[in-house]
């Protein structure tokens, strides 16, 4: 890919001229615009020649993206990405907490919860309605019923709702329930799936396979990215090693790594990078003092009885200690938790 | 999961009862009938008394499975599983050899790669019209275009297809075409597509995700099989590890493995288990030593210029010389290549 | 291995009866004394009668160790090992420092490196003096003369040294000049090392093995506290997985479970679990927030022409700023860096 | 490295001025020769003008090497290595058998299983006298008493000795005894280790760290190399993955990528590549088929009570059946089994 970067005054004229010089060639074109410059990102199997480019009016600078994933990549945009998610903002200064249950196991469950989280300081409620499951024959979620459960849990605390979506042909119904769409550690190359959650209108959270490279995983972001869909968190969670003493092991590297190639948010999950409540809390303010944008972090009103990932998780007291905790640390690493 | 092995000689009547009272308390059963014995495998969900079905008439013993994947043990059904594919068989004494290229890339290109493929001692053609890529700017296949392609290529030679289907919209399309459905590494866990082609008609091909334990390999299999379909072949295809040198590390091991906790073909892949030309050769004649049931194999007419993939593929003549030398190796281990 | 705990109030003799009756069955007897209790390991392959030591004069209970792992348990010793480095302490409020080149490469980078890391807040020195290399071909440290020049650096600075010790033969040699001996990662298992180090009366940092298991780790650290050196410290580094993007993958997790299972400190090694300079002081103030007893950081003038390790060297300047922010996150979990 | 290949007619004295002017440089020279030419190793740090050399009477051309191993290339010495190892040898057609326990346990286990060993067709007794063992409590190995019963076993059965030496100060005391020197998984770098066996007369058996790069394994032979010690065995035993059925992951990629890369002889451990005794058949039979040089494998005769690794070993009578198997499969691969 090559990038064209117009000049500071440059025209729309301009800049739609370059698009259409480009389309022609046979390559899709992507506008980045900041305070200083707009980009235009020029993708695909065109054949052309970039020396038209350069000396047509307008343009700075043609530049090759020199990483294999292009929108998602710093040189494309060097500004952080930041949006709204409900009253909070993901990729500022502020860090985003997300917290629930591993399985929306019903009604009631979900709500307390809800209750108990957003108590807590948690601004995202998360709960798996539709869940992957190892075995044919265990829980699978309950399904819609699980979506109007925190539907119903969101009206009453006002958090929104990140839950996972596991097929293109349930992307619209999960939509209507929900205000981000979870890619899962196991469907993170699920191509289809990336391109259902590319053209719908959501914030994405994009889990890593579990034996995913980063560069792997920024290129699944990239087809996100590339679908229409600019609003892409990815969320380390731990990948699997030789270790068996974690369920996981926690790349916490790959926090100060996404941060220096891509301008996306990264969130950390430190339940699933442990695997075990008892070093929840150390992988949590490890990620904060490593430069997370947010958390994922498994909550259950009572771990023993969680019909799954009850190893995993804090019951609400730890995590509103928790988040005491790592709102020090936040703050003596010049960021903040509301 | 519980296994009820019924006496020689029970009756079909005494089976329906048994199959009635553990669905009566919310199980779901399979039946597996051999020379000797009828077993009726029982999953699921419910709850009775397993003492009741011990004394229910025509039933010899009720016995527990040890491994979380069931229909997929070899405690449920204790010889190996044989099907037809085309004119030879998977599971019994002669060895399936598949091959074929990467990508359906053109029309000439796949029949003339099928013809060398079958002279050269190849049983079934494989070829990619639909490709899971890393990048969202690479070549995605031909599609619906490669798969006419390739049944155009079966009517010259007479070669069954196997080929990769994606995601559970396209099954019905793949079906159309193909004689066998390939679930790639990536979607090993995509368990809308393993149900997908749970129901379908066709034998499937389920590649081993690289990094997933040989137990989450084999519940992939036990979610194809518990919606129905019995023709499942498992490929080991490398493992993703430390080392560099090569594109993945063939588990070798993966091959007694499976033969000893499943009823189920294995088939090798030492294409992409090398990842080298140079290294294919090895990798495969380790394969029949070591008990594989089949092979598949990539052949390009002109690796130098595939459109992926090119580096693991054998040309034609390289291909008939390791047919040959398999075919030795086969023969020396009670085991035979057609 | 059992442990006996004595009764509060146990006498010198009683303890000196249960010990003389276990090594008489065949036992090695390790003693461990705190205000509360004093504790007697009891390890090896002898026989008796378990009831006998039970009902002895001044035995409170008999109770097994559940880990492979015993004098490094904390079953054993439920406090903390803190110990004095210089004129600081390890495993205490206070966080440990340790800075200073890859290799001791002449007398005035040293002794220049020394300032500058004491001056940006090091509390000890690094310098290898004998390297391990992959390459029979490459710079293989200055040996004794290095140790001569780090030896300098203490007298000109004050700060403690930390140097590697690659064989048995060399311990003593190495004891003369250095304060605490390195076992590198290569050498974890190195039981005849191990040995030798247990024996001397030097402080031990314990590198982590790149592919070892926490516990295989910890046993090596028991290798050294049986041997009657119990001033081990172990050092996480890195261990090796599939990612490419940095040299190794730093396993925080193993912050928090070290802490859990064992009473020995726990040290960060954020230049080799990176290898990047750029990564590097994200993964440092991630350890100090998991709970890290301490951190050793590569340090140097001039990364760009040191002769090992430059990718991963920080600058005194960058060293100084991150030994502040460092300060800052110890402060906002409760601990402090002097 | 350079290598300076000699013309075929270059007299003694035209090979002896380049190495004086070479070495007058810093660099040190070694000598390969076979019918066809001479080539003279050119390694180290230093500095000169390799147009000089190219210029001087009988060199043909001076080329560099592009591996880090040097000596271990094939580009330094195409011609396989080969040589003897008592009556039979390794590295040519025919395929070495070594076989025996884990550990020598006492002197009538050892003869007895010597004698088995012998009948059922090894060339080469194993058996362990000192043990690299994960405990310092577990059983360390019979020591020089146990060396003792290996020569013993040996002048009964005519079979020679391969054995682990575990520290450079003994490698005097286990040279004396043993015919092959062991270096084991967790000493491949332990380069004062290297350092000694590369200096000692005996041919040395290399087993591949458990989670070493090939490139660092053949970096290790060349440190043995390097030193002198001209007769080395390379051998796979496995590697440590995140797959947990089998005790190591065997990567038999490795034998035709040793065999490509260097002309050192590969020896296959299918005993520790696959930790259980029923995958040991398929894993030995495969390593026949991949072109090794020869196996080593563990056999006991009562793995029930085996002091060691007993769930590995084969019986007496399942060893011969596998060298009948693997000399069927060594014949269709155009190798021999005597």
């Amino acid at each position: 890919m090559n990038l064209a970067i117009m000049k500071v005054d440059a025209t729309m004229r301009e800049v739609s001229a370059v698009i259409a010089r480009v389309e022609d060639w046979g390559f899709t074109a992507h506008l980045s615009q900041n305070d200083a410059h707009t980009i235009i990102g020029i993708v695909g199997e065109g054949q052309g020649d970039w020396e038209q480019i350069r000396q047509l009016p307008g343009v700075e600078r043609v530049v090759p993206v020199k990483h294999p994933f292009k929108l998602a990549s710093r040189e494309f945009q060097p500004e952080d990405t930041v949006f709204p998610i409900g009253n909070h903002t993901v990729g500022g200064k502020g860090l985003l907490v997300m917290a629930g249950p591993c399985s929306v196991e019903d009604r009631h469950q979900i709500i307390e919860t809800a209750i108990a989280c957003k108590e807590a300081g948690a601004h995202v409620l998360r709960g798996g309605a539709f869940k992957p499951r190892s075995s044919p024959y265990a829980f699978q979620g309950l399904g819609e019923e699980g979506l109007k459960y925190l539907a119903e849990a969101r009206e009453i605390t006002g958090l929104p709702i990140v839950t996972e979506v596991m097929e293109p042909a349930l992307v619209p119904l999960v939509c209507e329930y929900a205000d981000i769409l979870q890619i899962g550690a196991r469907n993170m190359q699920n191509y289809a799936l990336l391109h259902a959650v590319g053209k719908a209108q959501h914030p994405v959270l994009l889990k890593r396979g579990m034996s995913s490279l980063m560069e792997e995983w920024l290129m699944c972001a990239e087809y996100i990215l590339s679908h229409g869909n600019k609003r892409v968190m990815l969320c380390e969670r731990g990948i699997r090693t030789f270790e068996k003493y974690t369920r996981n092991t926690f790349d916490i590297n790959a926090i100060p790594v996404v941060k220096q190639l891509s301008h996306l948010p990264i969130i950390a999950d430190p339940s699933h990078a442990t695997g075990k409540s008892e070093y929840v809390a150390a992988a949590a303010k490890a990620s904060v003092a490593a430069g997370a944008d947010g958390l994922i972090i498994e909550v259950h009103m009572n771990p023993d009885k969680a019909l799954s990932d009850g190893a995993q998780s804090l019951r609400p007291e730890a995590f509103a200690k928790l988040v005491r905790e790592m709102r020090m640390i936040a703050e003596a690493c010049g960021r903040e938790i509301e």
